[in-house]
């Protein structure tokens, strides 16, 4: 189960109930693995951001939640009836969302997780084998049920990114690209092997040469502390830059396109993502580079007509005034720390999702896509 | 002589002979300034960067070589003859002249003083009175030429600032203006009120409401550490951002100009300046707003064609991988860390120097400026 060019942000505990989580505040330093087999440690795990990119808080919240409960039906505490089953898990699942309020996809998972374990209980085991890669502790039924529907969160998320990936490949050639991106995107933000690094990883499975640049992407490095590590440990040429490079990078004709992600991609294909985004979406088209956005179609977000309207969330000053605990401006100076910025569509040139590549005009073909 | 609106990067000991520099290693957390009374002192504060910027790197070293030469002189230790002194400048300034051996102002603001003490000398005194405002230490008439000699390249640059500044604040409506910079291009990378700085500084003494957004300039952070501290102390409105800002201000129509500083200024207006220049030039252009670059004269090389001939100095690879002394990714990940980047005169607005502004074509204004 485990694919050795990518790390696993989350997996199984094998030698009893639980997960197995990479601990992100550990990178670049060391690469810590944590298990986890009670509800506290999942929520906090969440709300430290041991684990953080939206698909990998989803999956893992539904998986330690999976992990959890069965840890009580294993040791014989279980509740008695299926209704009292589907009440400890609504209170898990609260608890879990409190971890991160405004993480959408975390609430997401879990009420998947539960909606799909009702619908087991009503048909009582008749609708599902066993499933054979389960892990070892999951013997009795209502366990076997619930890490296997966890699970099916968990692989769904793997395929969405095998899918982006190989749609992602087949736009570059096989002789060899250079790409620029930004941010984290790759296997430590989902439970498979990323959204746009997922191009990158299967790129580099097909045996052609990939070289990526990463932006650090301040103010919170995930470029610098993620992307840089999880491709340098896969084998891949990677070469770290301050976002204040990109523009003369290009300008040296080192690169061939850029490749990133996107936190909500609109009706008409503009898309809001980590701030910096713009700016690189403005020097590919000077440049007369292409610019690629992916993201699975869950990202895409009909109900919003364009850019402007989705609000931007203004974060800490002290994240701009401050590294890695060091201080680095004036204490009280006035800080402006936008976490996303807006993209409008006509400076994209493709969006790679899951069920293939979008091209302009976004808003017919999302249209389609999402319908 | 102490302008309460910006803060002296170095300025003459009162007490003794000496120089009193800012120590700019303790920006932001602390304002501490350091008597420097030797040669040794001296060198220490220019390799240590204590001071940087190239113009108040120079003035500093002429003023302390002078300074440390008058000690002796005033202490009745001088060299005999004119000749001897003249032997003990000249291997001061070798000494100090290895403190940045690639900082070209800080050998010619030594070969400066030198040729100036030589031409004194010649005269005997004859040519010059001595000037009032010198330290109250300088009393032979040796030290008073020579710390008067020092103090005119000091006062030189100082009055280029504040031409740069009356030209730059000129462009500006009296109504107010938001500016955009990049860097520090302030009173602490010069002997006065600095190059693009310089304009913000004249517009707040003109009482014209100006807001600067700072760039914090990774990876060295001389925006965060440098510019956001010496407007936040004169009291000007200040808004740290970080680089990857820029683009996403603009487009919120936050800002109505960029100004920035030159480290080059080619013979066809191409300017080599800190690393993400280029990028706020295509942004600036993107969003339809000036891009003013503000230079004294002696930085236009008109020796340089373009900004092709100008090779770009690259830097240590953990500045990009190290924070204040934090790490911030992999050990060994490979970097680009180019401490310059090339802007084309196309997307430059307007020069702002000291003898006015230069607008396009820039090739024949350059020059008649020059010429």
């Amino acid at each position: 189960m485990t694919d050795s060019r990518y790390p696993l942000a989350v997996a199984w505990l094998h030698d009893r109930p639980g997960i197995d989580l990479l601990d992100q505040t550990f990178l670049p330093h060391e690469e810590v693995r944590r298990p986890l087999d009670d509800l506290e440690g999942v929520f906090e795990a969440i709300a430290n951001l041991r684990v953080r990119g939206a698909p990998a808080i989803g999956v893992t919240a539904a998986m330690g939640l999976a992990a959890t409960v069965s840890r009580s039906i294993e040791a014989g505490t279980s509740p008695e009836s299926p209704s009292a089953l589907l009440a400890q898990l609504d209170r898990g699942a609260r608890v879990l969302e409190g971890a991160r309020p405004t993480a959408r996809n975390l609430s997401h998972s879990l009420r998947a997780l539960l909606g799909a374990m009702r619908e087991w209980l009503d048909q009582e085991a008749t609708t599902r084998a066993p499933q054979a890669d389960l892990p070892g502790w999951a013997c009795h039924p209502w366990s076997r049920a619930l890490v296997g529907l966890a699970d099916d969160i968990r692989s769904a998320d793997a395929a969405q990114c095998r899918q982006m990936g190989m749609h992602g490949a087949d736009l570059f050639p096989s002789e060899g690209v250079s790409l620029l991106t930004h941010c984290n995107t790759g296997a430590l933000a989902t439970a498979g092997s990323g959204t746009a690094l997922a191009a990158v990883y299967e790129l580099h499975a097909r045996g052609v040469p990939v070289r990526v640049y990463a932006c650090e992407a301040r103010p919170v490095l995930q470029g610098a502390r993620l992307t840089a590590w999880e491709l340098q440990r896969a084998g891949i040429e990677v070469t770290l830059i301050t976002d204040s490079m990109a523009g003369a990078l290009m300008a040296e004709g080192q690169v061939d396109a850029v490749i990133l992600g996107a936190d909500a991609v609109c009706a008409n294909g503009d898309v809001v993502n980590k701030i910096g985004t713009y700016t690189l979406a403005l020097l590919a088209q000077e440049h007369g580079l292409p610019f690629y956005v992916a993201a699975p179609r869950t990202t895409v977000d009909k109900s919003l007509a364009s850019g402007a309207q989705v609000p931007i969330e203004e974060r800490s000053a002290d994240e701009v005034r401050f590294l890695g605990g060091v201080r680095t401006a004036p204490p009280d100076v006035a800080v402006w720390n936008p976490a996303f910025d807006r993209t409008p569509a006509h400076l994209i040139t493709a969006l790679i999702t899951d069920a293939g590549i979008l091209r302009p005009p976004f808003g017919p073909a999302i249209q389609r896509l999402v319908d």
